[in-house]
């Protein structure tokens, strides 16, 4: 193939001028990679007159992402606008009604239309890409989708959203509260103009709805995360966690059980040892699980320019070469409905709970975790602090259910001060 | 496309029959994956009646992998036979020759006839892919030749022989000689016949040779690696890397400098903390660094029956999709000759001596080094043992050649007891 490929770029904002620049700077590389000239026709965003840091003046410009789309001089239409609804919804749509191949970082827009689009795609037989949706640089999709083909993937785990981890270890490395934190990553532009975005978890859960789908076949089911953000973990559990050799992790897991799939996102403890516990700050780390390969673990930058732009890139290249698999590994039309699993798999715990100071305070909350069926792995009491003491409790692996038990039947038990507070612990 | 792809499997030892089982147990998730069945025409292994375990009984049998290569029902061959000479070899050729797909997990084969196999792969317009062939289980040639396409690659960094990071890693945690874990080793089958290609480093160079074709658009050049074993790393040595937070490993490093390709494999040290330093027993990691992403770190099972037969099944599926890019990233007849670095790029190093009980004899040490130009980061001294004191330095960067010249003026100093160890500090 010697035909030149033709993008449409239409957002021009941190990643769309990261995907310009590369284009731009790199040139002959990429020609000698993919065999192809990549050239862009035309771009798009807001404003025609800000300054972007590059020129501009070579390519067509358009007011109308749409319009851009369906260019005929586009033959891939890159969509670096964001957001699920409107213009960028519509203008992926309108690209692969004209038959274009679609390249996108939009994970929101994956996450919620995914299966229709996918289907669109694949009706037109047009490739829809989208690896810069899911852990920024990390090429994640290709490593599931292609990479680990030969496996049936058992678990999917990752931490997915920068910011998240970025206040996390923040906030035990300075010892600051989360308000303290978040104001900080806040001020210094770290988090999404709508900030639940990020610390809600809805980000990450966007980009493990995705992954999941690709990992077990299933048609991508946001709805069907339990998530749960970071804003309600103190800096008391953080140094609780690593009292007990643990971190705190926004953690996003999928995976197959007997009774459905389980998918969620939620602050959880890992070991302070394991690849997830040593993720400082900004980075992303995606843990995949297959029956043959065992796992493989993929750590890199989540987010930034310079590798979004690399990421999408990698899709724009792979178009180039001619490939154009099925958009989440298999025909978007055998994709089954997930079954949301029933109940979480059993999993060790963490508690945390201030007694107050009672004679037998201790035996109580032993006894009544015992009733309902959970054992003690390890207990630590600390002294007194006025009227109360704080214990941590790490449980051996318990059912969500009779943890729940328990941690009901321990309010009756008049010896707590103030509520447990209880977080998985995740075997990674 | 919906034609079966044929494959003809020489080689049924660890990989090819974890290839078999995957085959035979993944029929349909292939299938639905590819959009093609995947079957097994033909067999070959040197002996016919041996149980291994898993019903061949369907597939045609070969005795000469060669005739097995060539045949009509086969569209790819998959070599899992072994060696850069004999029979892997012409069978390969022989496959090519006639049209079909390759498939290999032969790094020695790839590292010093890749060259020549690319071209007659890409003049015949056919396939050759090596996944399996680097770091096991993880899809780290996908990762470099498509999912960083868009990056000019700066650095490749790895451990990949998970027989030598084994023995690194149990030595410290047993507190034995190298010796005795060697012996250990050999013992549990972990080396291979040769035990050389593991320990002298052989097996993870094949390895970089061929990363580092891939990252740098230059020919496989193996004897371009500046290569050393682990054998001279004593014991003393990794406690006393410890003590300065580092950890000692094989480490294949590639990179661009302003003096030509730097490829060596070395024992390095690295700071205990990083992901790297943090590696233990088998497993393999690798970094990859480009321009525009920054650096993806992929971790993961180096060998073994699954995780070999998962990469191998990568390179299935792939092609069983359609993709036949060129065999190192760009058209084998583009890529340039490798012009070896002249000389390494500077770094800081380890040194251990051990001082004569005279005195004076650290400053000594400390002036020789300041007159080659080489200062001194860190410096410990010991208590003396018996009529010597042994002495740690960490320098600042420095290059090869002001150490070297350091180490010599040592020599005539006549305070050192023994000859000093110099190791580099990688950044990592
Ligand atoms: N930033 C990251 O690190 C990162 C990482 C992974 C994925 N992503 C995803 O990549 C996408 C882009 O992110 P970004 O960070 O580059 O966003 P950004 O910096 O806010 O840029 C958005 C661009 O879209 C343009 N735009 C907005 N509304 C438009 C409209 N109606 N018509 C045409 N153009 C419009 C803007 O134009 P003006 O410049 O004229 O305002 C701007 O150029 C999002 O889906 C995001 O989730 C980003
Ligand atoms: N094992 C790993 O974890 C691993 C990891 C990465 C890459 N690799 C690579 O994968 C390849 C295979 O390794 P392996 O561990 O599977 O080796 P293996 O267990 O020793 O198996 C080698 C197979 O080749 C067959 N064979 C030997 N000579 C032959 C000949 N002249 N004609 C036909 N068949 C012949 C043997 O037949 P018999 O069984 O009848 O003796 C055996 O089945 C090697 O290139 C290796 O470097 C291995």
């Amino acid at each position: 193939m010697s035909q030149p490929l033709r993008l449409g770029i239409a957002g021009l904002g941190t990643v769309g001028i990261g995907v310009v620049r590369i284009i731009r700077q790199h040139a002959a590389m990429l020609k000698a990679r993919t065999g192809r000239e990549i050239v862009i026709s035309a771009v798009c965003a807001r404003d025609p007159d800000k300054d972007r840091g590059v020129s501009l003046s070579s390519y067509a410009w358009e007011t109308d992402a749409t319009a851009l789309a369906t260019r005929d001089d586009v033959d891939v239409f890159v969509e670096l606008i964001g957001g699920h609804e409107g213009i960028a919804k519509d203008a992926v749509e309108a690209a692969l009604a004209a038959g274009k191949d679609v390249v996108t970082a939009n994970k929101a827009l994956l996450a919620i239309h995914g299966q229709a689009l996918a289907e669109a795609a694949e009706a037109a037989g047009r490739a829809l890409r989208y690896e810069a949706a899911v852990a920024g640089g990390i090429p994640v999709i290709k490593a599931l989708t292609e990479g680990l083909a030969g496996n049936d993937i058992t678990r999917v785990v990752g931490v997915m959203n920068g910011s998240c981890n970025y206040i996390l270890t923040r906030m035990e490395s300075a010892g600051l509260s989360y308000e303290e934190v978040f104001a900080e990553a806040d001020g210094l532009g770290y988090l999404e103009a709508d900030p639940q975005l990020d610390v809600g978890g809805i980000d990450a859960a966007h980009k493990l709805a995705i992954l999941s789908s690709i990992a077990f076949g299933t048609r991508v089911d946001f709805d069907g995360i339990a998530l749960e953000g970071i804003d309600r973990v103190s800096i008391e559990d953080i140094h609780a966690a690593a009292d007990m050799d643990y971190k705190i992790k926004l953690l996003g897991v999928a995976q197959k059980t007997g009774r459905g799939l389980e998918q969620r996102m939620q602050p959880c403890l890992v070991p302070d040892t394991s690849p997830l516990g040593q993720l400082d700050g900004g980075t992303n780390m995606v843990l995949l699980e297959g029956d043959a390969v065992g796992q493989i673990v993929l750590r890199g930058p989540g987010a930034g320019e310079g590798p979004t732009a690399s990421a999408v890139l990698a899709d724009i290249c792979d178009i180039a070469r001619g490939l154009r698999g099925p958009v989440f590994g298999v025909p978007a039309d055998t994709l089954t409905a997930s079954v949301p699993a029933s109940a979480q798999l059993p999993a060790p715990y963490y508690l945390r709970m201030s007694l107050e100071d009672k004679p037998g305070a201790l035996a109580r909350i032993a006894k009544v975790l015992g009733e309902a069926g959970v054992s003690i792995d390890r207990m630590r009491q600390y002294g007194h602090e006025d009227t109360s003491a704080p214990v941590l409790i790490v449980t051996h692996k318990t059912t969500p259910a009779a943890l729940n038990e328990a941690l009901g039947a321990m309010e009756g038990t008049g010896v707590l001060s103030g509520t447990p507070v209880a977080l998985r612990i995740e075997d990674v």
